[in-house]
């Protein structure tokens, strides 16, 4: 029962074998795992190309739903866990940390210099910094800061799993500091950008439900609770969707929304979270040069905010989302769910060319074409150099196979590996510019043909496209 | 005097006041510093809209340099830093990492569970655990993994600074795992690398200084300095730039190239090095198949090499390289070297709107102008979700000042502000549907021409652009 606690809480439930990610990520390489760093995946290369797709994903789309993005230490000291709260509710899931040298920290040291830190299981501790580093307006509201940032939770060894069960991750996190009267709007775009997201992978259905005030033990005025729990209902009936109510199985400090997603095998994932929080403003002293309306309004009965509210201020409701959820363990669910044929826009194998030969004239139009379609400028400024690439291209990654082994076991190799496009290039294609694309009924095409092909799969209505 | 312990060595020379980037850093918003995790700084949306652009930019190099991006932990247990030599060697710099829970870690516990951690100041362990996680053959050499990481190193509270004296912070760090008779092409490779991104950026001009073996303590045979050196004056020669050597000022594990800017001030700032090592491959007992030339020369006189070879295997050389060197440290040094006028493609605050007064009409107008000049497909799908924006597209910022402040008062706040594009709206655009672009004798434009000014600025041409 902490801010945010059951964000990344994870499914104990064992995969279904047959499409174990695991499996999947080892002969796809995607993934492994240290003894060195258990709980702490390390993404091969294209493990990282899908990662790092996911991240350009969301941020695509944060401009349109107002988020913009923060970076936020990872280490704090324990001072800070102390204000929220993580240092005593959280202790078995937390890191400290200390240095080793003259500079080092002492355990239970006095506030300063000296004091341990702690490695940061959740961004909002780091977010209530940046709100409260200036004087906020009622005009600035909502603020909304997002952060990729890794995480640490302390999971115990043994129940440490692929991308499932881990001790480092990473959310498409996002808070957002609001007016109490904000909160309908705020959750009825966070309910829109959830269905837009599930839709473009073609997860689902899922369910959505509404945990609502605890019956004894909560913080703030029920008036409040009341008022906040009407607009997530009206919320949730906007969006069309099925949903339904837990009835007082809301955290202390807030009611919440869970996104509970089933899969193809019938299996439940909690994978999105929104959580309201009329805690960490109170425990972080937040406050909004208020409007005259809300001056007329109790925003918490929390001692102190009669003065507050004199003095012509206002406390914000805090709101954790993510749509993902833990970006490690979506990955799990996705390679589970496309089996290992991604679409193209997120595949991290997008296309290889293989050779029919080695004569030096394939290998060097193999080498032109690599660079044509993975859309590289290859010209040169007048000193020389290369030209930079712009900086709005997502690069395409475009492998080759140029071994010797036969036509037929490389192609059967990469049909294996699942690459979306495989392209094959022997003497003829060579001395015509041209290409074979093995898709079907399309024998023989020119490299500007191809590169319509591909560009058109990854235009913005391709998201789908496998 | 271990693997790339220089290479974010920073300068202890005071910042010249008139232009220090914590002042400039201030004024624009970009980061703040608090006491809760001192020398981490905390990007606010612009300063963390600079950062990710210099990731975009540098992500949008790799490929056709050849590098590929790896995810890798921020911790690791106390025995990997044993076989990688820092733990001992590096002890005053590192943090040590503890669970305080049940799972906890023990000081000096055996190897294994109960093991702790230290939290990374480098990633090229990381980096070295996925070479070794296959058998590699000469064929697949050079390998090059490319890491974003955050980096910790304990540097004395007294001595943090703004983002020049860190204890947190990333690198585009990359380690290239090569042949030794390949050294010459990836220095010569690197060196392009560095000047095509300094030439971006308009920094320069720099030197570059080769330090050669020490005279007496260094690891590995002379024959294998020799040719390393020799390898890198050729690159150097090659580089057509101004060069010199330190002779004998190499690390004992490897010669290397360190990159000295000048900049507008005449200060020297140490930024990209690119560091030979012979010493990290042999640590991790690394090797790969070798080729039928590599049998015939000795890669290293170490101890069990002999044996290595006899069973058709030889040790990589591994080239550290950082091209911007600390991203933290950069960013100061281009805050400074742009007093705030950034390049449009890396500007924070490209576009801003404003409004002439608050109707209705002129707010709409603003507000689709934002939609339309940031590139958001508006479009909605069959259910009625918005359309996800494409995965490619590098969101643009496009701000709006609809405050009912005077004009001139708006104006001039968005000129100090150092917006790249002012743009008016009031009732006559709003009824005309057109905007007035405060560009030199461009009083009045339609939204088509003002994406099309936009969108010729973001070109490919355009990291120059104002
Ligand atoms: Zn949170
Ligand atoms: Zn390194």
């Amino acid at each position: 029962t902490l801010p945010n606690a059951t964000l990344n809480s994870t499914s104990r439930d064992p995969p279904t074998p047959s499409t174990d990610h695991r499996t999947l990520a080892q002969s796809h390489e995607l993934f492994i795992t240290s003894q060195y760093s258990p709980g702490s995946p390390l993404f091969l290369p294209n493990g990282a190309a899908i990662f790092n797709k996911l991240q350009s994903f969301l941020r695509a789309q944060y401009p349109q739903f107002g988020f913009t993005e923060v970076v936020t230490p990872t280490i704090y000291k324990k001072s800070l866990w102390e204000i929220s709260g993580h240092w005593d509710n959280y202790a078995e899931d937390m890191f400290e940390v200390k240095g080793r040298g003259a500079s080092g920290q002492m355990t239970n040291a006095e506030i300063g210099q000296d004091e341990e830190f702690g490695l940061k299981p959740m961004n909002c501790p780091g977010h209530c910094l940046i709100f409260a580093s200036k004087i906020r307006s009622y005009r600035d509201l909502p603020i909304r800061y997002a952060d990729f940032s890794a995480l640490h939770r302390n999971e115990i060894s043994g129940a440490l799993s692929g991308l499932t069960r881990v001790r480092r991750f990473h959310q498409d996190d996002a808070h957002i500091f609001c007016r109490p009267s904000q909160i309908l709007d705020e959750i009825k775009s966070t309910l829109d950008f959830v269905g837009m997201v599930y839709d473009t992978f073609g997860l689902g259905p899922y369910k959505l439900l509404l945990s609502t005030r605890p019956a004894d033990h909560f913080i703030g005025a029920i008036e409040d609770w009341n008022k906040a729990e009407k607009q997530l209902k009206s919320a949730l009936d906007h969006s069309g969707r099925d949903w339904s109510i837990s009835e007082g199985d809301g955290a202390f400090y807030g009611p919440k929304i869970d996104i509970i997603l089933k899969d193809s095998h019938g299996k439940e994932h909690q994978t999105a979270t929104i959580q309201l929080d009329f805690q960490l403003p109170q425990r972080f002293k937040l406050q909004y040069q208020a409007a005259p309306e809300d001056l007329g309004t109790t925003v918490s009965s929390h001692e102190g905010s009669r003065t507050m509210l004199e003095n012509g201020y206002a406390r914000p409701v805090i709101i954790h989302r993510a749509i993902l959820g833990s970006l490690e363990r979506f990955m799990a669910l996705l390679i589970e769910h496309y089996a290992g044929i991604y679409p193209f826009w997120l595949s991290p194998r997008p296309v290889i060319i293989i050779s029919l030969n080695q004569d030096p004239e394939v290998l060097s139009h193999i080498h032109d074409l690599q660079h044509q379609l993975g859309g590289h400028t290859r010209s040169r400024l007048s000193n020389g150099l290369r030209s930079p690439q712009p900086l709005e291209r997502v690069p395409l990654t475009i492998d080759a196979d140029i071994s010797s082994r036969s036509l037929g076991k490389k192609i059967h190799d990469a049909k294996k590996l699942r690459y979306n496009f495989i392209i094959v290039v022997g003497p003829t294609e060579a001395a015509n510019g041209t290409m074979k694309l093995q898709m079907a009924n399309q024998p023989e095409v020119t490299r500007e043909h191809a590169i319509e092909v591909l560009k058109t799969t990854l235009d913005s209505e391709g998201y789908n496209a496998r």
